[in-house]
């Protein structure tokens, strides 16, 4: 299995509209793609690890595929119009890593 | 629920031993941490966002939590031989974020 992240960084003026992605972005995603997708999580950042610090991350989604292949087919026939809907929920430029999930 | 993310920076020289990490460290951790620890996730990344890219992060452990006290209490508790154990498997400085999970 493997866990596509997407980390959208936390910064001065940066925003998230967590709302909006779990109503409106994250169903889109999970409808578009359908049934290659084998499941999704969303983290809110709420803090670094010393008590008071701010998150490195606003928030961090996670979309999980059977195979690198498949997240890429996904992304090559769906990934358009889910592109197009970030700029909806955040003004922040996200990092996307791909992760074999070990545990 | 929350979700302590430990995130190790990839970069020129970075090292991260996943086998030690699997068999050595998180058997250690969940055996110190103890119910306090509800689950544990463990990622590699594999690949950027673009095919071919790096990742950001070597890899990322996952520790969830009941609620933030409950992760600060058991660190305040069991956290000295945790952190201790960190050079014997990378030699890269985690990043540790707080997240609140949503979905």
């Amino acid at each position: 299995m493997i866990k596509v992240s997407v980390l959208y960084p936390n910064g001065p003026g940066a925003k998230f509209d967590m709302k909006y992605y779990l109503s409106s972005h994250m169903p889109m995603v999970k409808q578009r793609i359908g049934a290659a997708m084998k499941g999704v999580a969303v983290d809110e950042g709420i803090g670094g690890g010393e008590p008071g610090s701010p998150p490195r991350y606003l928030a961090i989604g996670h979309l999980f595929f059977e195979s690198v292949d498949a997240f890429q087919l996904a992304f090559a026939t769906h990934g358009g119009p889910i592109v197009a809907d970030v700029p909806n929920y955040t003004n922040t430029q996200p990092i996307i890593q791909i992760n074999d999930v070990k545990m």
